[in-house]
């Protein structure tokens, strides 16, 4: 956290302790830094998990590690490392991973396969195996902690703690979900990435957990983008230890599903536009929502076009109400467009529709709206129903400084 | 060409006149600006012309225009307007393409459809036909004049002209090719973009000239990215007089094909080459080789993902050697990898292979490669046999500078 804090930060909200779940932190110093770096969460016995993982070719050893555990749906602990993120380490890497997660199940007497792990941080040097075990053994005599502690221990170039929290009504019974989530660009220092966390204390199976966690990731992680780089060590993971005593919930069909599903999904989205809202060198927080397209997935890639966009993100941080920009990313992202019945609208107001710029088009009010922190910007196919919503922040000169003002 | 000239420019060559192609400029003010703005070549009748265009799905009607006539194979003139890209201007901007070309048709006394236009600048306001009219009237009556003249008149946020010129052996005649080119980003104040036009006396068959341009296309245009961004207006036109006397060249078996079609590709990668030269904000020209994908296609996909990643491009502007960035730009292609078979190499230093670092890698002669203006990565995946190179620039405060330090 060398960086100024971002101008779009939020307060950390007061987050409750979730039944099951127990995060403790410690200094490994994986880098030169006095600070915790380590994350030691128990999750008590019955706790399940469902997981989504990076599309990069490329992933981490605790990736595949997460990947090939996740089929077991069962977890006891979670370890996260940060200031290394032990990819494209080989054997080493595996080594590493193997060796955390040994000394955590010896630790609590369980199988391996329960311990879920993460690494963010430079990339191409092994994960220390002696300082992750010196970290291990201050973190199993810790006191229990915060989540913001939590938060602030995953970091790598975050320059706020993140965290956010929400609640179902299940029958009778009040399930409470909580989230943090570390991200900012895909690096700085190296390859620093989004690392997410959530607990909840509802009954939930884990193939259902899963299904409602693929579900969410759709509308909320999949749908955000600083600099269209994706990281070898993006993980969200979901822990549900079953304590709220709730009916178990196995099936969409069950009661409380759907409020749960809702909640799961506005949870994500929360933590996914805290991303955004550290992005590197972000000054202003972009929504950008396509309606009209052939389907919601060409939504969803226009949508990103336009988000991907350098030359929007930069129009943008220059409060510049240059909606070619956005046709231009509309026209590059591949899919079923036609130009002549393409609309724009800048937070409310209409710029273009028909393929040209509307009459008598008054530039004050986009400009009144570009001044502010949260832009939006609207886009209107005329071709079908398709709709999706993406997030991004601007392109500034904070982003170059951070990424290329430094040297290894 | 208000910004600084590129550290990375190169001298306007001496370029030879081509027999008949005659070119003329002149001051259209499409801007408020004391330039010449409209470009007018003519050509002598028996011109055949091939054209690639824009993957946009939203083109200019200049690109439209040139897609309707490049069928017909014939070319008499040429108009390029720079100041303003006549795109997303409705029925208005067709108006004024109908205009343009009727009033060069009747002038030269030849079908409309022989009449090729491009237009570049701001977007959103239709070229005013009568600045194009009175424009077009003074290049009449103008004196011809050389391609310098040619390649600052058709550029618009360039900094500094670019031509360039090669020449094959067809049979006992030597055949000239002079190409001109402008492009910087793809835009800047808007959407300014690459427009490059070829001009050469060979005596050439249409379809065997545009197959030949299309294949060019491949290895040169295709694989150049300043910032992801596509324009509305990308064209490029090569135009034929015949005038050399060789023997016609009907198909790729007949005498000489080979060696024009060598150099063609040769001048299409020189002009695509000063394009990244430009690259807003540019101070690093970088080569991207990827070798051993599964496919030529596959490894054009992996080359384009990692000149198109910021954090690469970020990297090398801080002459970082970060080669992290470059596993994460493979991982992210979607494109068959793997990780334990990757390797890569900064300049002639292999640092990474089989998946890890290098034994012993020593950073110091990358370093050193990194402090260049010519940087080349290579990748070898270690799948197939399947190759391709890309060309890119690095990502610097220039190019924010550029396009958001900036209120339209």
């Amino acid at each position: 956290m060398t960086q100024a804090v971002s101008p779009l930060a939020t307060p950390f909200p007061v987050l409750p302790a979730i039944a099951g779940v127990t995060p403790r932190v410690a200094q490994a110093r994986y880098k030169a830094w006095d600070r915790n770096d380590l994350t030691f969460v128990t999750l008590e016995a019955g706790t399940v998990v469902a997981g989504v993982t990076t599309q990069s070719k490329c992933p981490s050893p605790e990736v595949e590690w997460c990947r090939a555990q996740l089929p077991g749906g069962e977890a006891r602990a979670l370890v996260v490392s940060a200031g290394n993120a032990n990819a494209f380490t080989g054997h080493k890497g595996r080594a590493a991973v193997e060796a955390v997660t040994a000394k955590v199940a010896n630790h609590l007497g369980c199988a391996p396969g329960a311990v879920f792990v993460s690494a963010t941080g430079v990339i191409g040097v092994p994960l220390p195996i002696d300082k992750a075990e010196a970290g291990l053994e201050t973190a199993f005599a810790a006191a229990p902690c915060g989540w913001a502690d939590v938060a602030a221990a995953i970091s790598t170039t975050d320059t706020f703690p993140k965290g956010a929290m929400t609640q179902a009504v299940i029958g009778n019974t009040t399930v409470m979900l909580v989230g943090v989530i570390k991200g900012s660009g895909m690096i700085a220092p190296d390859m620093a990435t989004m690392l997410g966390y959530i607990f909840t204390d509802a009954a939930i199976a884990p193939a259902l957990l899963q299904q409602m966690l693929s579900s969410a990731n759709k509308t909320s992680f999949s749908c955000i983008t600083v600099d269209s780089d994706t990281s070898t060590s993006d993980t969200v993971l979901a822990f549900a230890t079953g304590k709220a005593g709730n009916a178990l919930m196995a099936a969409h069909s069950d009661a409380g599903a759907d409020a749960f599903q809702a909640a799961l999904a506005d949870l994500c989205r929360q933590l996914a536009h805290l991303v955004v809202r550290d992005g590197e060198g972000a000054t202003k927080f972009i929504e950008v929502t396509v309606d009209g397209a052939v389907s919601d997935e060409s939504a969803h890639r226009i949508a990103l076009s336009i988000a991907n966009s350098p030359l929007v993100k930069t129009a943008i941080a220059g409060e510049d109400a240059n909606w070619g920009r956005v046709v231009m990313a509309v026209g590059k992202a591949g899919e079923p467009a036609e130009r002549d019945l393409l609309a724009i609208r800048f937070g409310t107001t209409q710029v273009a529709e028909g393929g040209l710029p509307v009459d008598g088009y008054d530039e004050a009010p986009v400009a009144a709206h570009l001044k502010g922190q949260d832009i939006r910007i609207g886009v209107d196919l005329g071709l079908g129903t398709g709709r999706a919503t993406a997030w991004t922040c601007d392109l500034t000169h904070g982003y170059i400084s951070i990424n290329a003002d430094y040297r290894s």
